[in-house]
């Protein structure tokens, strides 16, 4: 349950339209732990107001399926499964409302909310084989409430392709730059913009990439400013901060 | 490239005023050319704030006083300078109005700005030998205009002095966790906060401590949402990112 | 090797009944043969407690079972066999009483002794994905005869489900703490506990978890105090340890 | 968090004695609070020996000497210090009882308890190199209440030394074994040994021994039960579990 | 289009045989781009000079079928793609002309160039299963319009080999040297040659070898002048590079 | 060819009972280099004197068996191919004399030869699963002309197994000391023995075993004296290094 | 190794001037002596430029100024010393003409040589604390005969400072690009360059830079096309090819 | 005591020319380990057979002066100190006969023994700095009775150096090739030698030679066969085997 839907709820109260004892129905607090393969945690999502998210990997297609009835049927308007399998997708398709993206693996059952954050997130890629990395993160943001503006494949051995978007870098309010191999796109992105900058290595790359080191080392010593990392390939992790910092 | 550009310059050719081989330079140069380095440039001075910052490793104390003075000569009001000796800074107090912290080697000139961040930036340690950093992070935040509240010594292994100041955290627009040997705060804070969390390893420990490498890995390893990492001993870089989160 | 046994030596080569080549190769055996192999060896045996453990990664169904039928015969009422294949499993369940776990891979020939430990082993999970190993620990300890009580999922990013237990911690005998990714786990639990905490890195996490280094590394950087590593997934090593602790 | 809790914040709500921003606060940090942090705490002081430890590494001569005086008259009989200099070990034993380890860099002061562990801890070494870090694990034993054996210089490479001794390592209730190099001491006496072994490396060695990595990775892989590891070096950590162990 | 096609048309119009029209045409600036998952970019090959590539990796028979096709519509007489799978090769060569090596995996489409390098570059390997990464710089830089010299399998450990093949060493403008395992053979040949040699690093061999690592690090530590590395089993990166020195 | 035939070729000039001109004939040095995909090298035997090998890993059915044909054509009485798969055993055995064991994936083609070295090669294994790669060194042993005697499962954990066999330790004229794991079996077999011991680690192991680099490096280690290393698995250059030593 | 010269060996042992044993010798070494040393020794000779290269490090100075006056003496009009000390320096300067660069610790002998390169090299760097190894390349380069182009501190977080000498960059004929942390700088100017990129990291920088690791790794994984890597800090090696490329 | 007086000893028994008691008498069986700060071991002498050997690192001069008196006393003719500094040796002059080589730091007291080896041992290097480590290896073969010849300075990038001692190669019993950085110099004297070749990498280099590292990589990576390789620097364990080969 959202942040922003608990504290409704309390205003509503405030406000004398409800009352205590209905507001404790609505914020259902009966227990759905009892799923077994999944402990679900209500203080979390106070604590973090986020829409409901599961992580797929691990999980069977049934498993999956159970946990978003739950939580839907626990209120939650959205929920994001991420690594999610094809075989998961079409299997909680015909049970559950899912858009799935087989390039990133993520799925989103419900509705996608409208966005209700502060700008606009930029989700940048160095090369067209970062994007199922950076897919995760706009999905993840724009199923967390954001606006995500996409520049995919303007990595640093091309600079004038990446400065032709000076514009959409200078005015975002936070920044995923996601890349493999040498890992320098954050950098160059870091020094253009005056925005928190998130680095996503990714593990694309061969030989000396040692899958995704040299990305991770080379966005660590970044001499940019307002730049910080995420570990290899996480994509989720990047744009839940992202949505985090836009909705600040 | 634009069409008309290039016809410019084949029309050039064409009318004799320029040669072949000019032509051909001038194709490669011009997609760089017309991006108006100008904008960029002035934008980069728009974008930072009142506060001049001088990495001052490997400067000599006239190099860093010489460059304090242009600054402050420029009009910047406060002047933080990192990785200052104890010799510069004596050379330099004899020069310029001086704040030194030996503990941290971060020297501000000028005047401590008022802070005019949104909320307040949590800078918490897990023992007292990660201090000299974590003092890094604050004062870099401090004297880039924020409050800051430190939280020192709440290392995980006694939990019990963490949670007692749940309270900040749970309040807090931005925390700076620093950690050496197994680096698992940030990973306990970022499960009790719902703001982003910048995660500084540092180079505390010995063995299998690696220099920061194991804290590094825990970090970018952690299972909490919202948390990102900067390189090791990294103080400035988190205080700085902290700052530009707690300005948004 | 004592002053007269060589004298021995050399009165036999006096008296011609042992050539100078053979006395020289005597001198180099006598101070290993003087140590008694045989009360070493039986002292192993002796030592030994009932339950019969098989390694059975990389042996077939049928060696498996002919080596539990051969224990068994022996005497031995448990035979605990780890890493076992489904298969594996299938062929002995048609030859003996067979309990198996398909998610630790662990089978239990005969019965399961009565627990004769002094007090209770906690097993401890930061996630899900790691109950496999931390099941391979319970399982190894219940046929070695103990009390186990296994508290899973109660990672460190959502510290209040590891306090919600914190009285099975603080009376515990000896608790193992299973955790992959950032490893965090043992250093929560061992500043809670007063008894052994065995730390049991695991494979799980991707990108920088590096198949279970940056657990690993985490664990043995830990501040807490009373505690101690095993290798990466060793799930048996750890219970076998428990045990022996809860024996003393 | 009870139904109960949260339905008393409600009612607050409702009674206008709450604001609907303060409610959803409180409803964050209940889960913490009602833990009961005053036991965990309690709890902490209650199980600690009476003997108090100092890690002296980055604290000077003053500092310490002050610390041992706040323990002592707070009752503490006996303080041990780690990693202490010579020039603290002078500056201390001026002020307090001290005894001074030049080797290991252990100082205790007060006086040392009689032993009240259940058996004898048995502390090995591969080579002389090692007994620094040896002594370090044997007086922090001998402080926390234990009788110890010393095995020094018994490495696996002079096998018949350390079977000399195998009597000591039959009956000892806890083993600590101390080797740079190979590392291999511990995988040889834990195949002999029935008790728990505490595997220490250490940072001895040249080239391809990484500063303890080596033996570090040989512990970790041992194929002897009853094994487990700590951080390189860490004679203090090794020490104090096995008193723990000695005390169960 | 090749830097050399460019520089052509342009001497046509200084030449005033070609309008400042026609020649726009010529120069096809209209945008291949909208392949979509393939960014062509004409810029680059004005900067670079090659003979139009395409990173085979990932992409699908139909992608790579349709990028060759509308490269050489647009005037490249070679199209030269690397990691080509065979199926893939099946489907363009019912396409396209296409020359294919599976041993190297690198297909050329169109016509091969006449070599218009200045000198003879040498490709030499260690072993024979460091062809495949051999062929891939020998056929990229033929590709691109070279007369390439093969010598496989003069591996150091029979040194006469190499030595037998002093004269084409001596001789060469650039030599490629490829090699695994120890990755010796650069440093024998770039004591030998008075060329630039490029070392590639292969993921040839087993246990200590790395993937490839074992053979980087010697490369790197050669003390012989006159030679850099690329990335392990980078044959297309040194065949570039050796095309760009002979074509200077 | 082996330089003991080379030798007894020239004796035979040397006494007057073969001709120059049949001798060359006898040398065989009409070259059987046009095998194409294997350069055979007469001058590498005449300097290293070995039967002949083949490195089976990477070649075709078709190939070795051509390569055997040859080699024997050429005279040699046994070909060794390592890394031979049982396909490829299977391919040959119809077209040579084959003597294969799939447990190492040794073929031994022609006759075994007498036994022709000045004393006895041990070959000892930490544990069962060691087998193959030990097996490797001794077939290799073995088909060089040694007397091998093999001592598996005599690990370290377990001492006195390694204990029973001293005699033939401190007899043997050169030791192969195979262990995955910890590694330490070399060591201690090198405390013990007075002849060169050629340790070979293995990848047998998981978690920080790290493919057999925990044993790599506790060998490099080891204090015993005489003692070097080979790479890991290389059971082939551990037994023709003990091969030379015991024909020296 | 000819079929004559085996003949001829074969004739002398049948005339009993060459015994069977020395004649196994001469097989032996035939086919090393007839490669003809001299030739290559005299080639060696021939193809080093006129400038003498001394590697000052480990050398004393008295060393360094006797082989400085040596190769004078033999007609050496350069002579080019790295890693020279202050020391040496000084010493060096009473006896020969000496120019020394105390930055990069590089000392030059006798006369500087007139450019004889065909075009310009640009030396570039990420950041000024990387020139004391840019100018070790700019130095040997123009010691070589090389006209030398600087570009210093353009470092890619700053990418306007890059872009504003994209001229320098496009008309080069070999650019060394120099840098430490996160090595980003070679990748950009390969991207704008159609010359060789030579890319040189640096150890500059400090936690996860690991002594210039990270910018190794990212120079290596470069998707620029022309760039090669030498070894870390080497500014001697890729000035030294960078002039081989320019003499070409 | 050497192998060979015990031997000596034992036969004079045999002949009668010596009574069982005077021989044990000769054997001075009275501990010597009552120096304390080192156990001397007789058994390992008699099973090992060498010239009496001190590692010197860590010991204070009064502690080496000290166990070479005692040793001496107790018959040793020769006792080799490696790792010895100046001061060491300056102390150990004034009371025993030393020959002391700085370069290496290796002391050899008393009288250096005639050669008994079989043949000779080669020692060469790559490099003139790998010379200490070699020297410590060819000493000690000098110290334990060899016949040494020094192969100084032929690293591979100057492969003619190395081939002009092709005869050298040829005809030694063993070889020590000792190099740092690429480490190649095993591979290329392994394919040219027939006797085993012991390699020993040395920490000479920068950057990525990683203190030894890149060169022990290569060495075990070698292809030429009858190589193994001891730790980083161990020359004194590369003389001691190549002794131990060189009398057998």
């Amino acid at each position: 349950m959202k942040k922003k839907v608990v504290l409704d709820i309390l205003k509503e109260v405030e406000a004398g339209r409800l009352s205590a004892d209905d507001a404790l129905t609505r914020l259902k607090l009966e227990p759905i732990e009892e799923l077994g393969f999944a402990r679900v945690d209500l203080h979390r999502e106070l604590r973090q107001g986020a829409t409901e998210v599961i992580y797929g990997a691990g999980k069977t297609p049934e498993q999956i399926s159970k946990i978003i009835g739950a939580l839907m049927d626990n209120g939650a308007p959205t929920v994001l499964t991420t690594r999610m399998s094809q075989e998961a997708a079409d299997y909680v398709a015909e049970r559950h409302k899912l858009t799935y993206d087989p390039v990133s693996r993520v799925g989103i059952a419900g509705e996608m909310p409208e966005p209700d954050g502060v700008g606009t997130i930029v989700v940048a890629t160095g090369g067209t084989t970062d994007i199922p990395v950076a897919e995760e993160a706009a999905l993840t943001a724009e199923a967390l409430g954001n606006n995500v503006k996409r520049l995919y494949d303007v990595g640093v051995s091309g600079i004038h392709r990446l400065l032709e978007h000076a514009d959409d870098i200078v005015t975002a309010r936070c920044i995923v730059a996601v890349a493999g191999m040498e890992g320098a796109l954050p950098s160059v992105i870091g020094g253009l913009a005056d925005c928190p900058v998130i680095a996503v290595p990714t593990s694309v790359g061969y030989g000396a990439a040692f899958g995704g080191v040299a990305a991770l080392l080379s966005m660590l010593n970044s001499c940019a400013s307002g730049l910080s990392v995420v570990n290899i390939d996480n994509g989720f992790g990047a744009g839940y901060l992202a949505s985090m910092i836009n909705h600040l």
